[in-house]
């Protein structure tokens, strides 16, 4: 959206004086102002900032009165908060496609149309799928045959869906994920050549499950990998063939999952963190970002960091004296020396 | 696929009880067994789940006579083994594009259509490119000019493969992947400013080469970067320009190997192992997750842990003591306390 | 490009002997020649590996005369370094699009053609978007609405580029990087349900920057996520919401930068690294691959290493002591005895 300075004041109900044709592109924050831009005084104590911001326009309250010149274009509100979450819903837009199938989708034969959905250009939807009301389909989405996509779904572009995946109502995919690729599951021969195994099962993403961008869950080997409901994955983690994770659980950032193993709900596993397969990871355990962890063994609420990890605080106080551990050569060097003078060596 | 316990028992040559409509969604284990599916009592010393499963269907052997009652319906066979293949098989099916062409492909003039290839629709194909019989191109892939494809190879939604990459036969390409893009190669400038290094060479597969989805493979800066026959790639992994992976390897999720290195044939590299530029990781190595290898001096066979990864043992025996670190500290304080004592300080 | 030994030489105003008729697929290094390719005896020290390379044609000086029989097919030329320069030039030539819309691409209404670009099939181009003159868009890239694309840039297919972003001139995005998806922002309600953070802010890239394939770029929260000018970011690598990265910097593959986090000007990250949320990272600081930064006390020029990161000689020194730890442990005992001894315990 980009809107001058004058229309901007007109749907916030207020006042401007100024250069009204001032292109506006979108908001930002005082301190850190931008030209094209428009900023909120919502809070006096960065009142300075309003005389040198960069940003073009300037959200104030109407009773606000400045004290020296401004550079941006004022507008006068009755309720600066107000105007603030108006125009992020409003510059927050997504561009949603309007509800509609394109021309442009492939639509395997017998799809049965529910009601508001959306599928963009140059998307696939292959036979036996089915896509509750309500849900975005983005432009070039795969969707495997035997998918069943749930109500009030967003897929966006270029998220690929294999074959058999069922994905709960109200879940958010973004782009370039991969969800319901087969795991890396092989039997060496008796040459050490590896045999691939046939994965037959899925992936299950229960209700309001977010996933990152070029994120990737692989299917299950025979029955599921399977994500709970309202737990949030972020972009590139890797979740491996048959992992259970939990409900109300977040994986920040490349985070990657072996087979097989499981973690809990309400569970917080940092960026970049590897666990290892065929292990359970408890209820509400805190993982510090890059730690490798290699067994099930910690309590529920547990905070573990290091690699492999082991508690917070006793990898802190290791990490310490690791720190320290050239004085300490040299200390017991110190020592064997002095002992052997005190036996007479 | 989906198919109702009356449809299926006649498929499996069996006798069912229960109720012959109820529909069947796939496979389960028995332990695990989810409503709509289907799991199998092979083994006698599960047969307490069989009272319990949630599956919706159970398979067993024809002389099987339950103790209790069953919640799920029943289907005797023969063979209990065989249709457990079979079914695996029946639900697996990845829902392969019919052999042909979409019209919704692209296709540079002069395309040579082999063998019963498929290619799928929104898929682009530049000129100069050939593909071997038999070889499945999902929807929505991209080729670059002058590329050659196998026989028999598989190539999954939105893969994108730069210009002159070869791949053999037998291949199979996960989701999203991206082989053959330009290395990360750059020389700074005068000023410190990064400029681009033309990058000429290739991407090569060898035969029977597996790669996950979401995984990058660079091409070479002049020659090639190769990937040996049968080895095994993960989703998410990063191969750069120049590196030479052997025969039969594989390679874990989010694993990274920088620019110029070589692996060995039959080597084990884990999940988010990172590997330096320009050395050489001998046959046969297995490299722990996490590691980060910065050496090529470990000899055929190694097992090597941490981060500078050492010899797996002597990393988790420098470990053990690493945790014990604190006490340490104060025991080397006890000692000079003590000598400092003896010595009459 | 295919051509064959005789064009070869023709475009080299070459004289060439041997079999004129043999193709050449593209370049490669003289010790490691493969059939179908062309290489160069550049340096003398090299003239051993004229005889034995696997290489179909050789390049070489008008004056060399051979001193044993080749296998490969040998052009003389006057400049044999700059042949070498014309032929990657050649052979590395990334098949750049044509010039022009492709009929297969969809543009909103309104789109403004701006002078030599091109646009490729299945590309989808929403409303309000500019795109600069002279820019590459690939087949099969999404451009949200209202995204600046400016001149002479590249993008790679399956490229995703969100609502609002801004590409300066000369970018390259490599294929399925994703620019501007919402960052991991949730707030934990009363049962610890996480609600999703609506992000307004956009992704700014500025002149010149280069982004890996696969790579996810998060848009800001309220104001934007920003790539300096001239840096470089790798393959696989994760940029969080907020972050601000300087010029003239360069992140290497599957390294990730959590939310609010700044780096310098001039820095250089390497692969696997994490550098952890709200910290600022100075200039010309370089860190070793798979470090975790959790500080930014480090001053402009530091090189740091290790997990956490600490100064990277500190790091080395006390990890040569932690492979000496097992032998400590016993000499800490011995001390323990000796004392006792001492003290007639």
């Amino acid at each position: 959206m980009i809107i001058n300075v004058a229309q901007l004041s007109e749907l916030l109900q207020g006042e401007y004086t100024g250069d009204g044709e001032t292109e506006i592109h979108g908001p930002s924050q005082i301190d850190k102002g931008i030209p094209g831009t428009v900023t909120f005084l919502a809070n006096p104590k960065y009142e300075d900032f309003a005389y040198t911001t960069e940003a073009s326009a300037l959200i104030v309250q109407k009773d606000f009165s400045p004290k020296s010149p401004l550079k941006a274009a004022l507008i006068k509100v009755n309720d600066v908060y107000g105007a603030m979450m108006f125009l992020v819903e409003k510059f927050g837009d997504n561009g949603l496609p309007e509800t509609g199938i394109s021309d442009m989708a492939q639509l395997a034969d017998g799809f049965v149309r529910s009601e508001s959905i959306s599928i963009g250009a140059y998307s696939v939807i292959e036979k036996g799928v089915t896509i509750g009301k309500g849900t975005v389909i983005y432009p070039q989405v795969y969707i495997g045959h035997g998918a069943q996509i749930g109500e009030g779904v967003m897929i966006y572009p270029g998220v690929r869906i294999y074959p058999g995946t069922i994905i709960g109502d109200g879940c958010i995919i973004h782009s370039n994920a991969v969800i319901g690729c087969d795991g890396f599951g092989y039997r060496p021969d008796e040459k050490g050549h590896y045999v691939k195994i046939k994965h037959a099962g899925k992936v299950i993403l229960e209700k309001n499950v977010e996933i990152g961008a070029n994120a990737v869950i692989d299917r299950g080997t025979l029955t599921f990998t399977k994500i709970g409901e309202g737990s949030k994955i972020d972009n590139l983690v890797q979740i491996a063939h048959n992992v259970v994770v939990g409900k109300h659980t977040v994986i920040a950032a490349q985070a990657g999952v072996a087979g097989s193993s499981s973690i809990g709900d309400h569970a917080r596993i940092g960026g970049q963190v590897g666990i290892a397969g065929h292990i359970h990871i408890a209820d509400r355990i805190e993982i510090q970002a890059q730690s490798g962890v290699h067994t099930g063994k910690y309590s529920e609420g547990s905070r573990l960091f290091g690699y492999p990890a082991i508690n917070y605080n006793d990898y802190l106080k290791s990490y310490a004296v690791f720190r320290q551990l050239p004085d300490f050569k040299k200390k017991i060097e110190a020592l064997e020396k002095q002992i052997s003078a005190l036996k007479g060596e």
